[in-house]
């Protein structure tokens, strides 16, 4: 079933919101922070990211105490609590936090609402820039430095137009960056660094393909359930579902994931 | 002679707001426009960030006219510009025009001054975000999201715990590719794909080291203003001055500095 057709409790949106609001506040004032440039975590046993990741999961938490406690959640930091509700937040505080220590606006929080079919919401939010990408029920906004308004994915166009994204040369195993760069041997433009900012341009219509290997389930839910409502398609790299994690293709529309696939198929055979 | 002890007229940062202004007014509404995602330069003769980085350089040309007509201009778009003062302003209005039809917020422009010595007044202006990175007369400072202040490079580290960036994994010529990644291979992380940010980064201590190749003048005379301002140094790969472009090699401080330029240099010899 697509997310399109999916229903969900109508205050989904409002505590996502809330949640993210919540999570903002908590990580953004550790971003550039003097001690993070300063400590190193080998070196004092303290590490600033991972407090900022806790900090912006406890936030998030809190909220969903308040509003949704019956559902279940999975989080990057503190891992699994269940629920009666049959709906589960997936959560990653800080995704891109090598990006994060490096004092560029690429990571994200992000934040998925799965059922049992998969996520049918999610949220990427760059609290620096101040952007919020939102899909769920078919439809995607961003709200941002110029104000609010509906998202959707590139229309088709051959993968020798398109541009494609990863955050790291290598990928993944040596497999995994094969076959990346038999698609990025045909694609008009290849760049690297963005962490899940990659996710948020794709879904925006800026960009046509991310294909990532070594993912968690937490990085991504959001992106799945944001890019579908936006009107692209992620999948695995036999074309299967992503939400467990591992390696994903996200694509603008069909023809472009068909054929870059096809290009990530062959090199694995 | 050092950017901490040059003078030049009063006027010049004031001049220097008023062109970014100018630009940023001019480029900003081709950033994810939707013509932009749709044409192609090689189909339709028409081409959007030509627009967008033709408009921004009029802009602040236009500026330049009114106060400061006396200085010479050298400019991406429209080249040379002959003057009397003694003083070269040195424009890129779309540094990083790949991250541009990307929709990646690292894009800049780039404004610098130079007198004979070399550039003494540089900025990195990233409208979307709304950051501005100034450096001149032996101080830098950050305008951004959180407000105005000052900026200043990172202390030494050694090269094991360092950041290094460039934009593109092959750096320029094979030589380049392997004298990069000689660095790459000794330095805590590598990251990519962040176009002229990276100086911004660097300026702002959030890394330490910036290597690149094939730069046009244009290019670099702004981030080296910027940085050494901010305490860094910037050099080509023998260790020379730079601002013609070709190699250059940004560093946090003159230790990291020495150690990098010793293995760019064992690799090439």
């Amino acid at each position: 079933m697509s997310s399109l057709t999916r229903q969900f409790p109508p205050d989904i949106d409002r505590v996502a919101q809330a949640m993210a609001d919540a999570a903002r506040e908590a990580i953004l004032p550790w971003f550039r922070h003097a001690t993070l440039a300063a400590d190193n975590k080998l070196d004092t046993g303290y590490d600033p990211v991972t407090q900022a990741d806790r900090a912006g999961e406890k936030a998030m938490r809190a909220v969903l105490a308040r509003y949704r406690p019956d559902d279940a959640i999975v989080g990057e930091e503190f891992g699994h609590s269940p629920g009666t509700s049959g709906y589960t937040w997936v959560l990653d505080p800080i995704d891109g936090t090598r990006g994060f220590v490096s004092g560029t606006p690429t990571w994200g929080v992000l934040i998925a609402l799965s059922d049992a079919s998969g996520p049918v919401y999610g949220m990427i939010d760059q609290p620096y820039i101040g952007e919020r990408f939102v899909g769920h029920s078919g439809a995607a906004h961003l709200t941002g430095p110029r104000g609010h308004g509906p998202i959707t994915t590139r229309a088709a166009r051959d993968l020798g137009d398109a541009t494609l994204f990863t955050t790291f040369p290598e990928v993944g195993t040596a497999e995994d960056g094969r076959a990346f760069h038999a698609v990025a041997a045909r694609a008009r433009l290849t760049r690297y660094g963005m962490d899940c900012y990659a996710y948020a341009l794709l879904a925006s219509g800026q960009i046509d393909l991310v294909i990532e290997a070594g993912l968690n389930a937490y990085d991504i839910q959001a992106p799945i359930a944001l890019i579908e409502a936006a009107g692209g398609i992620v999948t695995d790299w036999q074309g299967g579902p992503a939400h467990e994690g591992g390696r994903a293709i996200a694509a603008a529309n069909r023809q472009i994931h068909a054929q870059a696939l096809a290009l990530l198929q062959s090199s694995l055979t």
